[in-house]
């Protein structure tokens, strides 16, 4: 029997940096990128099946460095794959900020393990 | 000699469909992803090296669907990896509607002939 998985990828973002809306496209475009290309090293049954079946991504919150920190090591610690953004702060942020975090391409259940307490941007 | 070449990729957002925040987030993270793929077929040089390089992304914006149409068939006309991003409808929009399009990563400057014209999001 083959079961198609249900998978998406969930970028968090945070929401205290007040950033515009097409500096947080930018960076939710960054986190999904990077943690794509962990994903198809990690697990690249999980990318292609997820490429194919229309890519769901679930744009979600934090309202602080602290909780997006967590929410990234919580990824790591569960083998998911993980990818944190640092922006180069050529506009609007200083260097080095880590403005969101991208977890998946991965099974929507392992995922809502660490973010399911979240809202919706 | 080895001249590292300036790339970039570039996603133009339609402004009339008054979409939320999250929302525009995650049509241009759709577009990133479907350009991306597309370059990696065309020109896997081009995403490498812009990968390597930070993979600086420019998001702009357009009034209307025809906008959108025209870019789309320009970044296909100049032989670029593009993507039109078509939503799945099942929240805000009607489903099939065409909200942003994504070019490169490829080099500026032909990137440029398409979409210098172009506002910032």
């Amino acid at each position: 029997m083959y079961i198609v998985l249900d998978l998406k990828q969930v970028i968090i973002v945070r929401k205290d940096l007040k950033m515009g809306i097409g500096k947080t496209a930018a960076q939710v475009a960054h986190a999904s990128i990077l943690s794509c290309e962990k994903a198809r090293s990690k697990n690249i049954d999980w990318f292609k099946e997820w490429f194919d079946f229309g890519q769901p991504k679930i744009i979600l919150k934090v309202n602080s460095l602290e909780e997006l920190e967590e929410i990234n090591e919580k990824g790591y610690f569960h083998n998911l794959p993980t990818a944190i953004v640092r922006d180069a702060g050529l506009t609007q942020l200083d260097p080095g900020t880590a403005t969101c975090v991208g977890i998946g391409p991965a099974p929507t259940q392992l995922i809502n393990k660490i973010t399911s307490g979240l809202k919706l941007l």
